[in-house]
């Protein structure tokens, strides 16, 4: 499912699969003695001995200095260390590059954002992202030997097993280009995970939010429409790692929501940032784009509120459907246009609690995203910690 | 996720949660001496030894006599015994009920089917099963504690924590009803585990059928239409366990494919067996019912055959909506309907392969279903056993 050229030696390297066990036990226990940690894992001393070694010696682990809090520090006293290595997260949009980077827990330790269009192909938007990432590293005082991968969120289908984008509507030139291989050799880094950017803002929202939640859909209301899906507390890719589009679906229309606008369209058509900026436009009201939109709203011009809402609703007719079928605790709505305060997720909300079923929305949860800015990144750097540390996704 | 009252103690009777693991290695590898079972776990000797003993105690391990094909037997090889315990599998339907003994592994060694009307209510149709259930027990040989769990299938919603059907549409005086409360008092198993049925036959058929592919999507068409999902090697219920509800959503429609019949109906009142039924009754055709329709379209009845087509093209509406959103790697089709040939199969095809996108299609398999009567009953009997031998889902 999760296979990369070249990355299994990688993963292996830093945590031999027969060690993974013991330091997701310190990963999630925090820091433990050798007696606790022979206890919990049943593991013989020489086995454990041995372990420890191979994790201490990779400074994925190391003795704790943080836990003497109470009656001095007990001796040996070990713990993870997600300061061991660097990732480095890089998030594209339709118009503009996130690139950050993070320690093994996901946190964004330095970050470089420029407006910078996909649309000018692969070979100029990853020479630029690499330049940001290199000046990253070189800032950092850690040597490239630190960093042990990079992950990548495009706009667009990704075949995830390959790094490759898979006819993306809004990045003309990148259908079919090796991604991995581009950014191996200009970055050096022999690991290189892609996938959808709207895959990484699930994995990140549910790490840093939503945690204690298993199932989670992201939806984000950009350029484009998509969705993340978390299920079972994994996100969830489907066989050819196209899971989650949403966009290209048909918005099913009923008595009382007769077809307005082309009855043919997908929901990105009726929805998108696009689209609600073209609905405006031809009530007269100038806006260029999803921006234009949300700035609008945000002074509670009448137009845009009320345009919102219907994308909203088009938007929940389809949620409404897919609470159905996934039945999710929580559903997040970001991108550019759930910026725009509270008038799509308004629409959302009431179609959805509408049209699902009681036992679906029973306790369901609409909200927006908190992800800022680097959203993406968090994300992109989760995807590489988790195949590092936890091993590639069990095929 | 998957707690049932008083369950915790029975399955940490059956398996302890620290010889899960080991039992797992055995259930996996097939037969092993104790020296590469000490290898493959990493344990220590003294732990390995405890476990083991638990584990021949229980019955779950012995010493294994078919491997000895070349070269006489290997001194103390040891293997999982499927044999060891029994499981009751209990398979509700509309107007009919499958009770099923099995093994560990899920295997039918008996079982009764019965027709039975669900909407006779819990108390007549629980004791019958029951009734049932205990002549299958009495007939085996086997004393009633070697039966470690009892598995139910309902044609409905179910909260699966609770095991409660929730306002299921076909099932009068089922709502809210302690389905495993009545059976631990009928039956004295304390481990009862409810379930949707479309969930169990989703797992019968991931587990007889497609156990390599990661992503299935079961679709049962009968008097209802649901679903069940397995994403990422697992069997996803959401968050209230009502993942999966296909039958109350609504259709798209567009100007190539205008609306029929109603257009604020949902699926199931477009493509179930009574609607199909109902077309070709207006049409003049005598259908009572699915088995009719079903009759007809063997004897390859034009009217028959193009509803059946009409109907998996409305299927294939919803169906690809979900192909987009979860990217399954194959689509088995099931229930009443799905015994009428390629004809429900082609409009199914025809729909889902012209709609959803190229990626979520290139590898798409849609079959139909190979679980006979008895599908249910492995479904609900690997739901028990996944529970006792692996433990309880993760939170």
């Amino acid at each position: 499912m999760c296979r990369v050229t070249g990355e299994d030696s990688v993963s292996a390297g830093l945590v031999p699969p027969d060690a993974r066990t013991l330091l997701g036990v310190l990963r999630d226990a925090g820091p433990l003695t050798r007696a606790q940690l022979a206890e919990r894992t049943g593991l013989a001393r020489t086995t454990l001995t041995a372990r420890l070694e191979t994790l201490l010696g990779a400074g994925l682990v190391a003795p704790a200095g943080g836990a003497a809090s109470r009656g001095g520090r007990p001796p040996g006293l070990l713990a993870f260390r997600a300061d061991a290595r660097r990732i480095l997260g890089i998030d594209l949009g339709a118009t503009h590059a996130v690139v950050g980077l993070t320690d093994l827990a996901g946190t964004v330790l330095a970050s470089r954002a420029e407006r910078l269009a996909v649309a000018d192909g692969p070979h100029e938007v990853l020479g630029r992202v690499s330049e940001l990432a290199r000046s990253l590293v070189a800032g950092s005082g850690r040597p490239w030997t630190d960093v042990v991968g990079v992950g990548v969120g495009l706009p667009g289908p990704v075949e995830h097993s390959t790094g490759q984008p898979v006819r993306p509507p809004i990045m003309p030139g990148w259908d079919g280009f090796d991604v991995p291989a581009l950014l191996r050799s200009e970055l050096g880094v022999p690991l290189v995970l892609v996938d959808n950017d709207v895959n990484l803002l699930a994995l990140g929202e549910h790490t840093s939010t939503w945690s204690t939640t298993d199932d989670l859909l992201f939806v984000k209301v950009a350029t484009g429409i998509g969705a993340g899906i978390v299920a079972g507390g994994r996100l969830q890719r489907g066989a050819q790692g196209s899971a989650g589009d949403l966009g290209h679906v048909r918005v099913p229309f009923t008595h009382d929501t007769p077809p307005h606008g082309d009855a043919d369209a997908d929901l990105e058509a009726l929805a998108s940032g696009p689209a609600v900026a073209r609905v405006l436009r031809e009530q007269g009201v100038p806006a260029r784009d999803a921006d234009d939109v949300v700035e609008l709203a945000r002074h509670e011009d009448p137009a845009a509120v009320q345009a919102l809402r219907q994308a909203g609703r088009d938007l929940g007719e389809v949620l409404a459907t897919v609470v159905n079928l996934l039945n999710p605790g929580v559903i997040v709505v970001g991108g550019t246009l759930a910026r725009a305060g509270e008038h799509l997720l308004a629409g959302v909300r009431e179609t959805v609690y509408g049209r699902s079923t009681a036992l679906a929305t029973r306790d369901l949860t609409i909200v927006p995203a908190t992800s800022k800015e680097t959203g993406g990144v968090l994300g992109a750097a989760v995807m590489v910690s988790q195949h590092v540390l936890d091993g590639p996704a069990e095929p």
